[in-house]
């Protein structure tokens, strides 16, 4: 058994981009439609599978521009949470809660990515 | 590195209860706060982690009731889809779509547990 969260976003290849980016994520499948469009996007954060798709009302795949939010937490854990924090608001994310030593032993934060998902970015005191 | 996608829910005990019976789920970790409210749930569904909070609306933990849906799909591989899909749906889910053979070489369908949250139930062929 495996189980991948598949993130719906506006655009697959823009998303893959910025978890790239802030989060060193790595692509591993693509999958398009005849036309070409990109349907699926499966990357690796660390040692975890992660997809993305497009938006499509008609499938009832919806944003979180489309549905007005996420009832999903995406908690990923980093050895260098401050960075991929930073990166992810350069990237265009916001912080909901900032990254910072937690009294239950954890350091971390909650940041909303461009694409309205919504992360609790952790590890490790320091 | 690890992804652990959080699921909101109205109760946790009662949501870690029908990812038990419906999907084979096991506890691993729970935390509760100083009234005895759980905070969390941790499971573990086959290899992976799956963690359950509660809607707590000042901290924008929604629930996909509070949303309005879901812009995550949880796509959880099983040897034995059918069956998990049945289970799924005694347990008060919904079939979105039916677990079928798909010319891409899966049997899937998609289905919507009791909680509002969104699943692609997925194997080999059969």
């Amino acid at each position: 058994m495996s189980l991948t969260p598949r993130l719906i976003v506006p655009d697959p290849d823009t998303a893959a981009a910025y978890y790239q980016k802030a989060m060193g994520a790595e692509e591993v499948f693509r999958a398009q439609d005849e036309s070409g469009r990109v349907m699926v996007v499966v990357l690796r954060v660390g040692g975890s599978p992660l997809s993305l798709s497009p938006a499509v009302t008609d499938w009832g795949w919806l944003s979180p521009d489309d549905v007005g939010g996420s009832p999903v937490l995406l908690e990923a854990e980093f050895d260098d949470q401050d960075a991929v924090a930073a990166r992810m608001v350069e990237g265009g994310g916001t912080v909901v809660v900032p990254v910072e030593n937690r009294p239950y032993g954890k350091r971390e934060g909650r940041l909303r990515d461009p694409f309205g998902h919504l992360w609790i970015v952790t590890g490790d005191l320091r």
